[in-house]
């Protein structure tokens, strides 16, 4: 059986590219005290800047380190290789990459491990209880020390994904962009739980020796590993591990390890059991998790939104489908708090059974890899045609305005209008080809499904809601329809006439379900179409809701022709376009 | 905040109504070795008939016990009194009930805290590795003991659920009916590490002593304690930790106890691990999760089938929707594999935030108790209206013909069709209300959702498939046309004509999206129907895939008459009903 896991790509052994930097001026703490000395180690990759505006810090999870790639072909990989480096999304020909090593690990940052000043020995347990913000705090002096003034980007996964939250709400003008990934406003109370298992299955291992066990012949070893076993399973899903462990379930490689080999996956956890505690330190393991445990920017939208709020950065939030630690809702969460305060966001949710561990591995990364491309300023310039409907609705649209695109593709109608000036624009759609092709446009497009309302939203947030060639797939018409005159001062709808001539025709002389070309062209076993109204229908539906016809564009586009109201646009044009305003 | 859990419905004191009876004849075992001796604890309720014709055999899961149900007023409550009393769906009145303590546990029934007669000490780790099979080896011995022969039904849930599996399997003819809730073929590999994770814990405990730690000062309280909070966060859904815990996350009770009480989940857990290791044995504890993960029947569907293929009871099978340690899918598989050998089973996922607990939970026994009470004799007898395409359907299938319903709702054609004989019919349907009212009837329904095909069932399973009324709610529908005609030897399709004259009226005369009386009064955008077939549309369909009709009866409801061939049914009837066979 294969053990490779993502831990596979970290580095054990020591970091040859790992500067460092002293900070002799105490470090006050959230929680109350204080370290007088830290110390702050750290990788770089490509050249700062002159005005020190291509800067770009990436924070990593809670058993990661500085070593997030590799420095040259010799060096050992890092743990997102597949994401930093010459010509890659994190382009080091483009930006200077800096990675340190958090506040409170083991790994050349100030943390447990290290000599208390005031005691001459190890701080131990005696490790003051830090926090996210803390963490900040220590890169915060580290990026005065490099001579950055403002990021380029903030970039973090997990428990780097709370640091960079944490840098733009507390410093709103740290960073032009906030790419936050597999992460959340806060745990969950399950995964609040899985923590809390780990850290009294560490505490109560005698050799914990209440974290004064540097000097002792034997550390906490076996609570450590067993923190560290119950951690991975919540790193994979369940699918990964079926796919990992079923095929040979009563196999388990044999290693030397005084834990339960029984079966595959216990051979499995037990190597990274053991693997682990020869890389990290059990105070620092405490210490990590009970500072993520912490972290909270609240529980409602509305406390939310107050945190995002003075922030001036624009976002990209990556969740996984398979990640149940820090679930694609919590992701969510935090996404509909942005788009309630107008901020630019893009929001992806990547399908993949790789569970939380995604975010660090390589096919997963191939997918989310081009968004973070294009957040950098890398984008795609081609311009899909525009079809007739889309010359319709550009010509309602005045220049200014801004405009929420439902269902928006790949940015057909979005790219179009962006050409015309700096309007907020976005988009949400739901199939993810399509919005990765529009997030690469530069566009800004949230993964959402208009089923279920458009409660990310507030009132009146945009002057033009567009719902182009979508009414005829959508299951709620009704709500909505309701949800857009909520959200839009004006909404534009495009859709297929079913009372077009052609169609009529097809049913009535046939006795055949309507088929025509273009919009029409189903057969009734396989239509994406599941309503079929008329111009007709529309029309009486606004009207009985209390919604103002402003404009119509009604199009034959099996001539290439407009039609005018005065010929009978239920029977002669197969698209509509209509302009609507709630009274 | 509240610390109420399942444990709760868990009885701490003695057993007041136990009693026991000891096998002196030596038990071999599954996996080699025996055990000389072996007691059997049990509680029994209600009466056993003359012909021993109405025992029921409850299965207990991991920390249960044989206090199944209270025994009077006075008595402690059962983990499962909503489910087993007088009038309750286990009915006391009509059944003798019988729950037995597991082999290898710690109450009552021989298990490792017992003395081995060979070394007049506590077995220990000594005890052998044993096997769910081995379980119920003992639990025919107390059938033996009782006269009972063979079982009105065998009930469990969890590991009570591979008891009931294994009860069936490996003795075809042990039981009427199979009642399996919340459990599964196998675990998941991602339970399966939970469970060496917890196993890990106890036996790294220094107070475990490799078991013998029954004379010593200490037991191995702490590692027995995290195993259960790690199950305790298993038996949750996610959903259900959040509403307990998020209300009041910062706030946790204050307990004695050792463990972090940081969070209020964590206060809940320490509790949860406390309380347990004052009720239950580490040694017993490793042994039953030994067996539970040992327990196999197979992981295709193949092996599954292999081992159903002899049993002769009739299932119900019941999962949850959140739960996520024991899946609706592997609950799923199980039901695949028996539907494929023509065994008489009825599925249904319940849905629900409780998790893998929600078996024992009084609402959600509300939900699944009637699926009980039916498959034990008592069903509901009303008999819903039929509809004229019913009665068509009826004319065209002969009395002795085996039917699969899909979208069979609450039951109304398959309860006529059980009026004619004892033919196998069977229905699927993907409401939870309907699957309920349809199980009540005492009909065979699984939980299905038609748009992922048939594959539960086998080439030619059923003389008749029949597709009434949902043909124009399909998103699939040619891979289900496909699947119907591999499945049936014959079909019937009932469907709306959506070229009746009414409709071609108003589409046409009004240019409106076509509505009428009966089937087709909905408007356009909130009609449930997303296909819009005509006769001739279906009659085209079915010919350009080499599927012959073979008769059809068309209907003009608006007047309560039939339509003739010659009289353009397409045109004039408004329902019709083809049967279908593949050539």
């Amino acid at each position: 059986m294969q053990f490779q896991s993502t831990d596979d790509l970290r580095s054990d052994g020591p970091l040859r590219y790992a500067q460092s930097v002293d900070f002799d001026q105490p470090l006050s703490l959230e929680l109350g005290g204080s370290l007088p000395h830290v110390r702050c180690a750290y990788e770089t990759w490509g050249t700062l800047n002159k005005d020190a505006s291509n800067a770009i810090l990436v924070c990593h999870a809670i058993s990661g380190d500085s070593h997030a790639a590799r420095h040259d072909d010799d060096d050992a990989p890092g743990w997102w290789d597949a994401l930093i480096g010459p010509g890659k999304p994190i382009d080091t020909d483009r930006f200077f990459v800096v990675c340190p090593n958090v506040l409170g690990g083991c790994r050349g940052t100030t943390g447990p491990g290290d000599l208390d000043p005031a005691t001459k020995r190890p701080y131990g347990a005696d490790f003051p209880r830090i926090t996210i913000g803390d963490m900040v705090a220590v890169q915060r002096r580290l990026a005065d020390h490099l001579g950055i003034n403002r990021w380029k980007a903030v970039v973090g996964g997990s428990l780097g994904g709370h640091q960079v939250l944490t840098w733009v709400t507390r410093y709103p003008d740290s960073a032009d962009t906030c790419i936050a990934i597999a992460t959340s406003p806060r745990l969950t109370s399950q995964a609040l739980g899985f923590d809390v298992v780990g850290r009294n299955a560490i505490q109560s291992d005698p050799s914990f020796a209440d974290g004064q066990y540097y000097d002792r012949p034997s550390r906490p070893d076996t609570g450590l590993a067993i923190a560290r076993m119950l951690g991975h399973i919540t790193y994979l899903s369940s699918q990964a591990m079926d796919a990992k462990f079923d095929p040979d379930r009563h196999d388990p490689r044999q290693i030397a390890s005084d834990f339960e080999q029984r079966f595959s996956v216990g051979s499995y956890l037990a190597h990274q059991g053991q693997k682990f505690v020869t890389r990290f330190d059990a105070n620092s393991y405490i210490t990590l998790t009970m500072a993520m445990d912490l972290f909270d920017l609240g529980d409602t939208r509305l406390k939310l939104m107050e945190r995002f709020d003075d922030s001036d950065c624009n976002y990209l939030i990556v969740s996984f489908s398979s990640d149940w630690l820090f679930t694609p809702q919590q992701s969510r969460d935090i996404v509909n708090a942005l788009t309630a305060l107008d901020h630019e966001v893009t929001y992806a949710e990547i399908t993949t059974d790789a569970g939380h561990d995604a975010f660090l591995i390589e096919s997963d990364i191939d997918q989310y890899g081009p968004l973070v491309r294009a957040k950098l300023g890398d984008i795609d310039t081609s311009r899909p045609p525009l079809k007739p409907a889309d010359e319709a609705i550009l010509e309602l649209i005045p220049d200014d305005a801004s405009v929420l695109d439902l269902g928006c593709g790949s940015g057909r109608l979005l790219s179009a209008l962006a050409t015309r000036g700096r309007r907020r624009l976005m988009g949400v759609e739901v199939a993810q080809a399509k919005i990765l092709a529009a997030a690469a446009r530069g566009l800004d497009v949230i993964d959402y499904d208009l089923n279920k309302g458009l409660p990310a939203f507030i009132d009146n947030q945009f002057d033009f809601v567009v719902l182009n060639s979508t009414l005829q797939a959508v299951e709620n018409v009704e709500s909505l329809f309701g949800e857009m005159m909520r959200v839009g001062r004006h909404a534009v709808l495009s859709f297929p006439n079913f009372a077009f001539r052609d169609l009529r025709d097809h049913y009535v002389r046939q006795g055949r379900s309507p088929k025509s070309q273009g919009e029409f062209n189903h057969d009734w076993f396989n239509t994406p179409n599941r309503r079929f109204p008329s111009i007709a229908d529309v029309l009486e539906f606004c009207q009985r809701r209390g919604v103002t016809v402003n404009d119509a564009v009604y199009l034959d586009t099996t001539r290439g022709t407009k039609v005018s109201d005065d010929d009978d646009p239920n029977l002669n044009a197969d698209v509509a376009v209509i302009l609507l305003s709630a009274v």
